[in-house]
């Protein structure tokens, strides 16, 4: 398929990566152009501008790392919208704002063009794999046109409807019980240690059976080690993927009490320096809020 | 080993079965008798007093429901502390209070008896089958002493130093991590489902990989049918652990905000008459409060 | 002194009110021309585009619902920006957010004018009767000019320096207090009632001396009564505006527990259709978490 | 009236000076009797237990620090319902909890004693200007006969009606609303402080009409000061009275979702060695937490 990509940043050139390797006819661009080099080393060509990765092309597919970010290159002078053929599809796989995706898919529909909301679960190098959780949502015949390329980015695609804002919702849904894991996670490793517990031992206890899962090994492990360096994703991050489900929950009146004390923390380790640490130096906060440090 | 057992309830009556099944000499004491019928039948002695279930034994083993039960089982008139030979152990098995676990220890010790905690990991129907896991704590000896009816019990067990509330502030800690999760996803429902998206879709994302563990599939599937029936912990012993948890917190100084917004809920689901369904109700109150229901 | 005054709605008309009966020449703008009546009778002179609002005033005011209108208004095509002298003034006094303010100042500066913000303390009973407290920043000889204008609109007029997000963050602060006080008096009274405490004698006994002042008084009452349709300002507005101090809090890395429970019970109370109502309602999101109603 | 008084603390003492001004007869009885000194000369009889001070008494008042000294004294061998005579009545002036209440009212009713609940509001020194407020509940004809008592000792009796555990929530309800909002204003001061904004500023506004009253501007300028030496209430009683407040509103399923703002902050503030610092350390916990200190 001929496919447009924008945003090589680490999972975007990791999806990309992908696509070049299943034969797709790619065009890539990014701001940095450096980024593209293993790509173009593949055989992807690299342009440099947004309207010449989308002249031609079936599907555009983003990654980029915030709302604002995909509303310049969508919306913006020059942007995706104003260079895109009529009837071709915008594939947008980062993690956005309900706000922003319904907006992209209003503007988009009224310039005659589709919008597909993909957001996907799983890091770089989960990426680069090909083993990818993608959540889709959009109209039926561009999720299926764009199926093949899922296929190839993911082991599993979660289809959601025509509405793009309900894939937008489940992905925020999915990093909020994440961080509010974590969260917990904080709270419990620090109660434990005023009680002389080792990390490690509540680290063995929780993960042996109830919580054998990735989040928690992965992230327990991180504090149980206190290894805030091995960043996942930053407390920066967290705390802006924190704001959007909050936002996203306040425009359909949902409270999420949890949330609350999930960002309290974040906001709390970024006013101690630790904004771009992995985001589960919110055990930090909690720490210092017990008198430790 | 000599054996007594007091508290058989659904925990206990399957823990003494595994121990009766594994050639220990045991006498069982339980409050309304007839829980003991299948014990008897196993050929356990069952008797008509806590004394008579301590006279003789080098073990006396308690799975009693809540910190009240006991302390009125071990110290009361007629209690364990009263029957027990010098010398000889109590293995209190459920979940208590970190202020419970280091009274009762202090108690026995003053008696020249040996107080061990090991509260259990796991389901009846996972006690029944010898698969729990085990946190013990309590001088060494008495640790190593009780090791082969642990091993008889349980599938593992995690061995937390000679102080026994350390064992419970563990086992606190894991409640508090398991409740939190729930109460997070009960939020995290609510979003979505408020956002169009199916139960169901929610629960096959979050489960698929980053939450592929028991926790999170068994409640989340209570959840996700909404079927409050299907009981693993009533509401209102989850509001028992909640508060053991936070007066284990307060006891060295650590706030435990997400357990607050957990004990909110717990709180409301009781306020509308869900005390009795599984504590999983959380997401009733949450739902209530996003103006569903 | 030539004034220009734009947004002239419940507080906007009685602000102008007091400029116009002081012998100010006001000139004044309102998207809906029919608010401008009562100052037109009283001498204003009525003007139909922000522009001639604009033209040759040495102050412009703005009294407008939120940041966007102020944006709009201020930087939108035929904006103030655009109209407004070298080296004239725009105050600004109504109820903006910290990230705005700076954006204000920010595009004004840059346009040869000066921002001072202004916003006020008291509702449109009190700023007809010129009786509003003032929280006034900015450059100082723009806030000293703008003095003889604060005497005529204020009982007394507090100056915050220099920098203009210091008043936002003020007047958010001080908003953020009340909120949070109502939402506080809205689980005390729930509290009391479930204990069988009628809400007036709990009201007597709050406001007899400790809480002895306007706030607790005024809507103590409308919560004691249930009196939601006596509207100060409605749950959504209370809502933009926690959301407001929420956001100038994250701004400087601050957490606001208690502003979580508050926003929390505004989207609560929103959620079951009373948006526009009291801000007090979140009283009544209180008694349905508690099983009332 | 032959009235015996137990409890000569700081509130205890100037209670007791009003009644033995006022002419009763007066029996006193503190555990350290030294702090009976200025009322033995000014005419009481002190004694040395709580039996005498009992014996022959129509009424005997109570001011104590806990629910368990309260316990102790009212119940424990050699307590008050050991020795006060049918028909006399026990007047319990310290804050007690709901629960404590109603033990202590059923075991008295049980002697064939009356118990009246009588929480008081102010601090010492309105005590010895018997200017309190006091919120009296039991039988009418006790309160009544209770009523020239009170009349000496406060400026204002509020009567709850029967059922005596109404006064023990009124003043739990009463310290819960000034607790969280001393927390308010410790996250209201640190928000505008990151902002630039002096402390006496945002004190200035706050309490120049909306805020004008005793709580505010007692416990304001405690905090704009951070003279936490200045202690009305300490942060460990705040934390006692918190708790009572959540335990009482969990008695009737009630959630305080701002209390657990305020007792979070509390803990805080304990952990890092503020215990016997004024409650309004829980602005300096919210400082810590937002990157100051």
């Amino acid at each position: 398929m001929k496919v447009g990509f924008i945003g090589l940043g680490r999972m975007g050139g990791g999806i990309a990566g992908r696509l070049q390797g299943a034969g797709h006819e790619l065009v890539v661009y990014n701001r940095t152009r450096e980024k593209a080099a293993a790509l173009e080393k593949a055989g992807a060509k690299v342009v440099g501008s947004i309207a010449e990765a989308c002249a031609g092309r079936e599907v555009v597919v983003t990654m980029l790392a915030h709302d604002q970010a995909l509303e310049e290159v969508a919306l913006g002078a020059g942007g995706i919208r104003g260079a895109l053929a009529n009837g071709a599809i915008h594939v947008a796989m980062g993690t956005h704002g309900v706000a922003a995706t319904r907006a992209l898919a209003r503007a988009h529909a009224e310039a005659g063009q589709v919008y597909v909301a993909a957001p996907v679960l799983g890091r770089p190098e989960v990426a680069a794999a090909g083993q990818l959780g993608i959540v889709a949502a959009g109209p039926a015949d561009a999720v299926a046109k764009c199926r093949p390329l899922f296929d190839v980015m993911g082991r599993r695609t979660f289809e959601a409807g025509a509405d793009q804002s309900a894939a937008a919702a489940i992905k925020l849904a999915n990093n909020f019980v994440l961080g509010c894991a974590i969260e917990v996670l904080g709270e419990a490793f620090v109660l434990a240690e005023k009680h002389g517990v080792a990390r490690a031992l509540l680290y063995d206890v929780l993960t042996d059976v109830l919580f054998a899962c990735p989040a928690y090994k992965g992230y327990g492990d991180i504090i149980a080690k206190q290894d805030w360096d091995r960043v996942g994703i930053t407390a920066r991050l967290a705390l802006k993927d924190c704001n959007l489900a909050l936002a996203a929950a306040e425009g359909v009146e949902v409270p999420l009490p949890s949330g609350s004390a999930w960002r309290d923390r974040l906001i709390g380790a970024i006013a101690h320096g630790l904004a771009e640490k992995d985001q589960s130096v919110v055990a930090v906060a909690q720490a210092r809020a017990s008198g430790l440090g």
